[in-house]
Protein backbone atom coordinates (compact mmCIF):
# COMPACT_ATOMS: atom_id res chain seq x y z
CA UNK A 1 0.00 0.00 0.00
CA UNK A 2 1.33 3.51 -1.29
CA UNK A 3 1.75 6.27 1.46
CA UNK A 4 -1.49 8.78 1.29
CA UNK A 5 -1.28 12.76 0.87
CA UNK A 6 -0.74 12.96 4.73
CA UNK A 7 2.85 12.32 4.12
CA UNK A 8 3.50 15.03 1.87
CA UNK A 9 3.94 18.09 4.40
CA UNK A 10 5.15 16.50 7.47
CA UNK A 11 6.52 18.16 10.63
CA UNK A 12 9.51 15.62 11.06
CA UNK A 13 10.15 12.76 8.78
CA UNK A 14 12.93 10.47 10.04
CA UNK A 15 13.81 6.63 8.29
CA UNK A 16 15.26 3.69 10.86
CA UNK A 17 16.79 0.48 8.90
CA UNK A 18 17.42 -2.98 9.98
CA UNK A 19 18.91 -5.52 7.62
CA UNK A 20 20.69 -7.69 9.86
CA UNK A 21 18.14 -8.71 12.41
CA UNK A 22 17.94 -9.18 16.22
CA UNK A 23 21.83 -10.57 16.03
CA UNK A 24 23.30 -7.31 14.70
CA UNK A 25 22.17 -3.93 14.59
CA UNK A 26 19.45 -1.16 14.02
CA UNK A 27 20.15 2.59 12.77
CA UNK A 28 19.17 6.04 11.83
CA UNK A 29 21.07 6.75 8.93
CA UNK A 30 23.59 9.98 10.50
CA UNK A 31 21.64 9.22 13.71
CA UNK A 32 21.26 6.84 16.27
CA UNK A 33 22.88 3.02 15.86
CA UNK A 34 22.16 0.29 18.73
CA UNK A 35 23.09 -3.33 18.92
CA UNK A 36 20.34 -5.57 18.31
CA UNK A 37 19.81 -9.19 20.57
CA UNK A 38 17.06 -11.42 20.65
CA UNK A 39 15.11 -11.54 23.72
CA UNK A 40 15.34 -15.00 24.10
CA UNK A 41 19.16 -15.15 24.79
CA UNK A 42 21.48 -13.75 26.92
CA UNK A 43 23.74 -11.48 24.07
CA UNK A 44 23.88 -7.80 24.89
CA UNK A 45 22.05 -5.38 23.05
CA UNK A 46 18.68 -4.40 22.30
CA UNK A 47 15.76 -5.13 21.19
CA UNK A 48 11.98 -4.62 19.70
CA UNK A 49 10.05 -5.18 22.66
CA UNK A 50 12.69 -2.17 24.44
CA UNK A 51 12.84 0.02 21.55
CA UNK A 52 8.95 0.12 21.50
CA UNK A 53 8.75 0.88 25.42
CA UNK A 54 11.30 3.62 24.79
CA UNK A 55 9.16 5.00 22.09
CA UNK A 56 5.98 4.86 23.87
CA UNK A 57 7.81 6.25 27.46
CA UNK A 58 9.38 9.02 25.92
CA UNK A 59 6.31 10.17 23.64
CA UNK A 60 4.25 9.62 26.46
CA UNK A 61 6.26 11.43 29.16
CA UNK A 62 6.80 14.48 26.16
CA UNK A 63 3.00 14.90 26.06
CA UNK A 64 2.63 14.87 30.05
CA UNK A 65 5.40 17.70 30.07
CA UNK A 66 3.14 19.43 27.97
CA UNK A 67 -0.27 18.96 29.93
CA UNK A 68 1.69 19.48 33.61
CA UNK A 69 2.43 23.13 31.69
CA UNK A 70 -0.63 23.70 30.54
CA UNK A 71 -2.11 23.41 33.96
CA UNK A 72 0.44 25.33 35.83
CA UNK A 73 2.15 21.96 37.88
CA UNK A 74 5.55 21.33 38.33
CA UNK A 75 7.21 18.56 36.72
CA UNK A 76 6.71 14.94 38.52
CA UNK A 77 5.22 12.45 35.95
CA UNK A 78 7.25 9.02 35.46
CA UNK A 79 6.48 6.68 32.41
CA UNK A 80 7.14 2.64 32.84
CA UNK A 81 6.01 0.46 30.09
CA UNK A 82 6.17 -3.08 30.64
CA UNK A 83 6.19 -5.17 26.83
CA UNK A 84 5.58 -8.80 27.00
CA UNK A 85 6.55 -10.99 24.03
CA UNK A 86 3.73 -14.06 24.13
CA UNK A 87 2.60 -16.50 21.85
CA UNK A 88 4.14 -19.35 19.49
CA UNK A 89 5.69 -19.91 16.39
CA UNK A 90 4.58 -17.94 13.55
CA UNK A 91 1.87 -16.24 15.97
CA UNK A 92 3.23 -14.33 18.32
CA UNK A 93 2.46 -10.87 19.88
CA UNK A 94 3.49 -8.33 22.22
CA UNK A 95 1.55 -6.91 24.20
CA UNK A 96 1.92 -3.64 25.74
CA UNK A 97 1.27 -1.79 29.19
CA UNK A 98 1.68 2.18 29.96
CA UNK A 99 2.15 2.78 33.68
CA UNK A 100 1.99 6.89 34.47
CA UNK A 101 2.95 8.32 37.93
CA UNK A 102 2.20 11.84 38.77
CA UNK A 103 3.28 12.99 42.15
CA UNK A 104 2.10 16.33 44.04
CA UNK A 105 -1.50 16.20 42.78
CA UNK A 106 -4.56 13.84 44.07
CA UNK A 107 -5.51 10.92 42.40
CA UNK A 108 -8.05 12.09 40.61
CA UNK A 109 -6.47 14.35 39.36
CA UNK A 110 -3.20 12.24 38.16
CA UNK A 111 -5.61 9.92 36.61
CA UNK A 112 -7.85 12.78 34.48
CA UNK A 113 -4.19 13.90 33.03
CA UNK A 114 -2.77 10.75 32.58
CA UNK A 115 -5.70 10.22 30.43
CA UNK A 116 -5.43 13.18 28.53
CA UNK A 117 -1.55 12.10 27.74
CA UNK A 118 -3.02 8.75 26.65
CA UNK A 119 -5.37 10.42 24.44
CA UNK A 120 -2.75 12.81 22.93
CA UNK A 121 0.23 11.03 22.59
CA UNK A 122 1.14 9.72 19.17
CA UNK A 123 2.40 6.60 19.97
CA UNK A 124 -0.49 5.58 22.32
CA UNK A 125 -2.80 6.92 19.36
CA UNK A 126 -0.55 3.88 17.03
CA UNK A 127 -1.18 1.18 19.43
CA UNK A 128 -4.62 1.65 20.91
CA UNK A 129 -6.92 -0.01 18.50
CA UNK A 130 -4.50 -3.02 18.31
CA UNK A 131 -6.22 -4.76 21.36
CA UNK A 132 -2.71 -5.57 23.08
CA UNK A 133 -2.52 -1.90 24.87
CA UNK A 134 -3.52 -0.80 28.02
CA UNK A 135 -2.95 2.07 30.43
CA UNK A 136 -2.88 2.75 34.09
CA UNK A 137 -2.47 5.83 36.41
CA UNK A 138 0.12 4.34 39.24
CA UNK A 139 0.21 5.31 42.34
CA UNK A 140 3.86 3.86 42.79
CA UNK A 141 6.23 2.43 40.69
CA UNK A 142 7.44 -1.25 42.49
CA UNK B 1 -7.24 -0.41 32.92
CA UNK B 2 -5.31 -3.64 34.49
CA UNK B 3 -3.24 -6.00 32.66
CA UNK B 4 -5.42 -9.36 31.10
CA UNK B 5 -4.39 -12.86 32.02
CA UNK B 6 -2.14 -13.07 28.37
CA UNK B 7 0.43 -11.63 30.84
CA UNK B 8 0.93 -14.44 33.26
CA UNK B 9 3.11 -16.26 31.13
CA UNK B 10 5.47 -14.58 28.63
CA UNK B 11 8.07 -16.17 26.92
CA UNK B 12 9.98 -12.33 27.95
CA UNK B 13 9.30 -9.66 29.65
CA UNK B 14 10.91 -5.87 29.93
CA UNK B 15 10.30 -2.54 31.19
CA UNK B 16 11.48 0.96 29.88
CA UNK B 17 11.67 3.71 31.67
CA UNK B 18 11.06 7.86 31.54
CA UNK B 19 11.35 10.60 33.62
CA UNK B 20 12.49 13.53 31.28
CA UNK B 21 10.68 13.52 27.90
CA UNK B 22 12.29 14.91 24.75
CA UNK B 23 15.74 16.67 26.67
CA UNK B 24 17.10 13.65 28.57
CA UNK B 25 16.95 9.84 28.61
CA UNK B 26 14.82 6.92 28.16
CA UNK B 27 16.58 3.69 29.48
CA UNK B 28 15.52 0.05 30.62
CA UNK B 29 16.50 -0.90 33.96
CA UNK B 30 19.79 -2.92 33.76
CA UNK B 31 19.47 -2.00 29.68
CA UNK B 32 20.41 0.53 26.94
CA UNK B 33 20.14 3.91 27.61
CA UNK B 34 19.38 6.69 25.52
CA UNK B 35 20.02 10.46 24.93
CA UNK B 36 16.62 11.96 23.65
CA UNK B 37 15.73 15.00 21.50
CA UNK B 38 12.83 16.62 20.13
CA UNK B 39 12.70 15.68 16.46
CA UNK B 40 11.95 19.54 15.63
CA UNK B 41 15.22 20.82 16.97
CA UNK B 42 18.92 19.69 16.25
CA UNK B 43 20.20 18.98 19.79
CA UNK B 44 22.04 14.94 18.99
CA UNK B 45 19.54 12.43 20.64
CA UNK B 46 16.83 10.17 19.42
CA UNK B 47 12.83 10.46 19.30
CA UNK B 48 9.76 8.68 19.89
CA UNK B 49 9.90 8.08 15.81
CA UNK B 50 13.10 7.12 15.07
CA UNK B 51 13.08 4.40 18.47
CA UNK B 52 9.54 3.02 16.86
CA UNK B 53 11.22 2.84 13.45
CA UNK B 54 13.82 0.81 15.14
CA UNK B 55 11.20 -1.44 16.77
CA UNK B 56 9.20 -2.04 13.51
CA UNK B 57 12.38 -2.58 11.44
CA UNK B 58 13.98 -4.79 14.01
CA UNK B 59 11.00 -7.06 14.21
CA UNK B 60 9.79 -7.03 10.35
CA UNK B 61 13.79 -7.90 9.78
CA UNK B 62 14.01 -10.78 12.15
CA UNK B 63 10.82 -11.90 11.11
CA UNK B 64 11.96 -12.05 7.31
CA UNK B 65 15.26 -14.05 8.04
CA UNK B 66 12.73 -16.77 9.68
CA UNK B 67 10.80 -16.79 6.84
CA UNK B 68 14.00 -17.21 4.54
CA UNK B 69 15.21 -19.95 6.44
CA UNK B 70 11.70 -21.70 6.36
CA UNK B 71 11.81 -21.64 2.38
CA UNK B 72 15.65 -22.46 2.15
CA UNK B 73 16.34 -19.10 0.85
CA UNK B 74 19.90 -16.53 1.66
CA UNK B 75 19.40 -13.89 3.78
CA UNK B 76 18.66 -10.83 1.65
CA UNK B 77 15.85 -9.04 3.06
CA UNK B 78 16.47 -5.25 4.43
CA UNK B 79 13.65 -3.01 5.85
CA UNK B 80 13.60 0.33 6.08
CA UNK B 81 11.18 2.32 8.19
CA UNK B 82 9.52 5.56 7.23
CA UNK B 83 8.09 7.25 10.17
CA UNK B 84 6.52 11.14 10.22
CA UNK B 85 5.16 13.53 12.92
CA UNK B 86 2.21 15.43 11.44
CA UNK B 87 -0.61 17.58 12.97
CA UNK B 88 -1.05 20.32 15.32
CA UNK B 89 -0.84 20.93 19.05
CA UNK B 90 -2.78 18.25 20.94
CA UNK B 91 -3.41 16.31 18.11
CA UNK B 92 -0.09 15.56 16.46
CA UNK B 93 0.11 11.94 15.00
CA UNK B 94 2.79 9.68 13.77
CA UNK B 95 2.65 7.87 10.37
CA UNK B 96 4.80 4.50 9.62
CA UNK B 97 5.47 3.18 6.29
CA UNK B 98 7.73 -0.24 6.02
CA UNK B 99 9.62 -0.39 2.87
CA UNK B 100 10.44 -4.45 2.59
CA UNK B 101 13.14 -5.35 -0.11
CA UNK B 102 14.38 -9.10 -1.11
CA UNK B 103 16.71 -9.18 -3.35
CA UNK B 104 17.54 -12.68 -5.44
CA UNK B 105 13.70 -13.16 -6.13
CA UNK B 106 11.06 -12.39 -8.57
CA UNK B 107 8.78 -9.49 -7.54
CA UNK B 108 6.05 -11.87 -6.89
CA UNK B 109 7.82 -14.00 -4.52
CA UNK B 110 9.40 -11.10 -2.74
CA UNK B 111 5.72 -9.03 -2.41
CA UNK B 112 4.45 -13.01 -1.07
CA UNK B 113 7.48 -13.49 1.72
CA UNK B 114 6.99 -9.84 2.67
CA UNK B 115 3.23 -9.80 3.19
CA UNK B 116 4.05 -13.09 5.31
CA UNK B 117 6.24 -10.85 7.43
CA UNK B 118 3.82 -8.20 7.51
CA UNK B 119 1.37 -10.93 8.93
CA UNK B 120 3.74 -12.24 11.23
CA UNK B 121 5.91 -9.15 13.06
CA UNK B 122 4.44 -8.35 16.32
CA UNK B 123 4.98 -5.05 16.19
CA UNK B 124 2.95 -4.86 12.51
CA UNK B 125 0.47 -6.44 14.36
CA UNK B 126 -0.20 -3.83 16.76
CA UNK B 127 0.52 -0.69 14.40
CA UNK B 128 -2.22 -2.90 11.49
CA UNK B 129 -5.19 -1.31 12.58
CA UNK B 130 -4.37 2.45 13.25
CA UNK B 131 -5.27 3.47 9.86
CA UNK B 132 -1.93 5.09 9.95
CA UNK B 133 0.68 2.64 8.90
CA UNK B 134 1.41 1.24 5.39
CA UNK B 135 3.56 -1.51 4.00
CA UNK B 136 5.75 -2.04 0.64
CA UNK B 137 7.33 -4.45 -1.31
CA UNK B 138 10.44 -2.50 -2.24
CA UNK B 139 12.56 -3.24 -5.20
CA UNK B 140 15.15 -0.60 -4.62
CA UNK B 141 16.05 1.13 -1.82
CA UNK B 142 16.89 5.21 -2.77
Amino acid sequence: MPKDERWEKPLYQTEAVNDEGLNGHAYVPDGIKVETSNPLNSRPGTNPEQLLGMSLATCLEATLQAIERENGLPHTAEVHVDVAFIGDRAEYQFLVHAKILIKGVDFETADKLAQEAENRCPVSKLLKSSGNYTAETATSFD
